[in-house]
């Protein structure tokens, strides 16, 4: 050990020994805690007379698998009149509880369904049993026992809206802390309309402590649709013949020059974290894979703070050799996007549904074919609109903005592609246009006039991405590995890659790529 | 910008002059050889006479989608008798020419396929065409027009052995270079049987030219089936109900206490590679979201340099609520892996066959229902067999590998589970074991006697968490988050994630983890 580490070791150990004093305090609070509900608890028994329901209820032990217990526990989604008169067990969170004389109303919630719980002074039922159901904790955990009841007006408030359960046992499984960080009930208000000006939750709030904020029916619908989107970008491809690989994400050299790429330790070296898999999917394409997709991580080191920006994203990648056209590969994608706006549509109604409900938005459009507009006509419906650009400029993100809107009222589509970027705006590595040299076989594809994909024709000729990259600058020594790929004999590929977040924003018509990332991480954000 | 980073500026730009340099020169020596080479050919033109077949091969412009070509390419592995007597274009390598006589004879191969393709002298076919196709370098890939030709004797050295194809035009797509890195027949001959003592590949030339190696039989037969793996993983358990979720790989600390973990730059902090998704798995169960499961890489800084080890490798995770007991999670993930086997089994056939060819091994064996060992039970069986250890040391490698040829003796599997470790030898988080405090509720599964899973049943309980952590000298503070997830109600849950290299590797009866990973990283390797 050196003196820094014995030194970092006693610091650590002091700190630990604080934390351990620290615990062992908030430990002796709850014991003390425990002793003063105790004593209440055996004062309002005495106060209530014996007990007639004590086994009916309580906070059992941990559940540690001390036994397998052979009972079958219903979901909530299966409360309806079919079971009205038969006795079910569920286990749920208490989403709300509140007595009201003799009687304790709750609703049960699971995942995005709820139900109507009742405890009720009766032949089972003690007064201490309601009083222990109205002082559990919302968000804690049960397991309750109830006989399945109709009721006479539909309960508005709940999923489940024909039935109550009038609970004869219930059980404390796990106990939520006394005070929330956010209420579900804030996280889920849309922040127009009737209910303007009530309390909502802001963003931070909600990212810190994301383990209650996911819990909402928006977060739920969000990213059940969400997985919705890698199954069906997968199921499409499998059914064209790709094949399914899994690129590194620790790499030796920044593939694009070194800009935006995030270091890692690695043993006595340095390393990056890949900014893409393109190299590693075209290599498989000269590997004879011929046509290749891949999901994973990509990350980016740009300070960008954006509402669209992530520093760690989702990919959704896909690479292709193609026999004349780069064109044939275009196709393969647009159809691919397009299975998937279809797929949403027809299997996730409900999750946009309960999305809808939190955040408005116009139901997402799409034609088919899909539309493929130039670069230069894009470029003309912008001038014409009063935009001072030149030919070979970039789109900036309002003109995108802008042209997306154009398009939809031209041509009522929420989705299309771009083609011919200028060659000036691509990479290196983009197979210039064969007729105007200026243009290049690449495209980006816009939803809701976002970008969601970039891709290209790559060049597959190593003379010729030797002259591109010493043309541009690029130190071609640092990229002699990508180079050489192509060496062997490789055939004329193109692809692109798919940000799933965005994906996800854009098709629900949300307005913040970090409402669609379980865990964002962006420049100023690393937890949870 | 800095004294250092001018200077930096300045070397890059003197090695970058100095390989534009080296790259001219090459560029000189090319067009010097193209010429000595047009020069050859003309006056070999002269020997052979006019060219009748000069617009029938050839090498044309690079493919740069010049146009939209209707034309129909077969696949190899559709030249079958059926198709005797067509003419047919297809795309495919030179994966052997020779000339012999007034004719050259090619194998054409594509992906797993090939077939024996035919360049005569005759009415179509000049000397100089016959010449053309010998001199193509091998891996070349060539556009081929030809006829289907009935053999009289089988081609056995090729995959399609009823037909051939009359070669009557033939077009160079890309070159390959001269001198092939390795040679694709070697990359495929096993080391053992009738070849032995031949020309084979050793691992370090395959892995630095991976895109070479991968064009094998074996190779692509190989990820074929691992691709596989992902699906059939991710089927099984869509049809169960779980959700697929997406987890950072960045995050702000280690998640067990800072070793083995690679360290990144973020801006102007620093940051983590993820060891695994477990804590944002146990997250999604904490809101909600029930059963979660998630492929992606996992990150270790071990310098350890096995068979089986990898620094980076993907992995196939698993996360589930239970309502009593953490075998209703054994059964899922062993019933997983099981329809994953068959399915391999069923789906898969030929790729096991091509890859048994290089390395042969028995197929791989499995029960049902999964034979689960309890660890006494397993040490019972090395004690038996001679072995020397304590009832709560862990398993070292040769006694899981000896462990599983015991099991595999007496009850005929290569697949099995071993429940209840030593609490000792589990990380923090793992659920002690309700009845004997020296055993947890942790099991890890092996396949051939190796390690492909480790699992657990988690602590829900952020009491008995903390207890936990402070009783194996955790900072607490450290992992805070980590423990605060659970303060808002947590269902009992258990999980497991399983290594796909692994999986692949052992269900083949491979020997070595960087056969089935693409581009392995290990702490001596991070290229390609």
């Amino acid at each position: 050990m050196t003196k820094e580490e014995i030194q970092g070791a006693q610091e650590d150990q002091a700190q630990s020994k604080k934390a351990a004093k620290k615990l062992q305090k908030e430990a002796e609070k709850a014991a003390k805690k425990a002793e003063k509900q105790a004593k209440l608890a055996a004062e309002s028994q005495v106060a209530d007379g014996e007990d007639i329901a004590k086994d009916r209820y309580g906070t059992p032990a941990m559940i540690q698998s001390q036994e397998k217990i052979d009972r079958v526990l219903v979901h909530v989604k299966d409360l309806t009149e079919e079971k009205v008169g038969q006795v079910v067990w569920l286990r749920s969170r208490v989403h709300t509880n509140r007595a009201k004389g003799k009687q304790c109303f709750l609703v049960l919630r699971q995942q995005q369904f709820n139900v109507q719980g009742l405890v009720a002074v009766g032949d089972h039922v003690s007064k201490q049993m309601v009083k222990f159901a109205a002082n559990i904790n919302k968000e804690s955990i049960v397991d309750v026992q109830g006989i399945v009841q109709k009721v006479d007006q539909k309960i508005e408030s709940c999923s489940q809206q024909d039935v109550e359960l009038h609970i004869e046992r219930i059980y404390v499984i796990s106990t939520a802390e006394p005070r929330l960080p956010l209420q579900l009930d804030d996280a889920v208000r849309p922040e127009t309309g009737e209910e303007e000006g009530r309390a909502t939750v802001n963003q931070d709030t909600r990212l810190d402590n994301r383990v209650i904020d996911l819990r909402t029916t928006t977060s739920q619908a969000i990213f059940r649709l969400q997985s919705g989107v890698c199954q069906l970008f997968r199921e499409t491809l499998i059914n064209k013949g790709f094949t399914e690989i899994q690129t590194p994400k620790i790499i030796s050299a920044a593939s694009e020059g070194g800009a935006n790429v995030f270091t890692v330790s690695y043993f006595k070296t340095s390393a990056y974290l890949a900014q893409s898999p393109q190299l590693y999917k075209q290599m498989c394409i000269c590997a004879d894979f011929d046509k290749v997709f891949c999901i994973g991580p990509v990350f980016r080191a740009e300070d960008s703070n954006t509402h669209r920006h992530l520093t760690e994203f989702v990919g959704l990648d896909i690479e292709m050799a193609f026999n004349y056209h780069y064109h044939e590969v275009v196709t393969q994608i647009t159809d691919t996007l397009v299975k998937i706006f279809k797929g949403l549509r027809d299997r996730y109604q409900t999750e946009i549904q309960t999305v809808g409900k939190q955040f408005p938005s116009e139901p997402f459009k799409f034609l088919e074919p899909t539309l493929i507009l130039e670069y230069p006509e894009g470029v003309a419906m912008l001038k014409e609109a009063g935009v001072e650009m030149g030919d070979e400029e970039d789109l900036s993100t309002p003109n995108e903005k802008l042209l997306g809107r154009l398009v939809k009222e031209k041509y009522d589509t929420d989705f299309y592609v771009l083609d011919k970027y200028p060659l000036a705006v691509r990479p290196f590595y983009t197979m210039p246009d064969p007729h105007t040299a200026k243009y290049s076989n690449s495209y980006d594809m816009f939803m809701r006039g976002e970008e969601i994909l970039s891709g290209a024709q790559r060049i597959h000729d190593p003379q010729l991405l030797t002259d591109r990259a010493l043309h541009l600058g690029i130190d071609v020594e640092k990229i002699k590995s990508y180079i050489d790929s192509f060496r062997f004999g490789a055939p004329p590929h193109a692809g692109g890659g798919i940000g799933l977040e965005r994906v996800t924003m854009l098709y629900l018509g949300l307005h913040n790529v970090r409402q669609t990332s379980m865990f964002p991480r962006d420049p100023k954000r690393l937890t949870p």
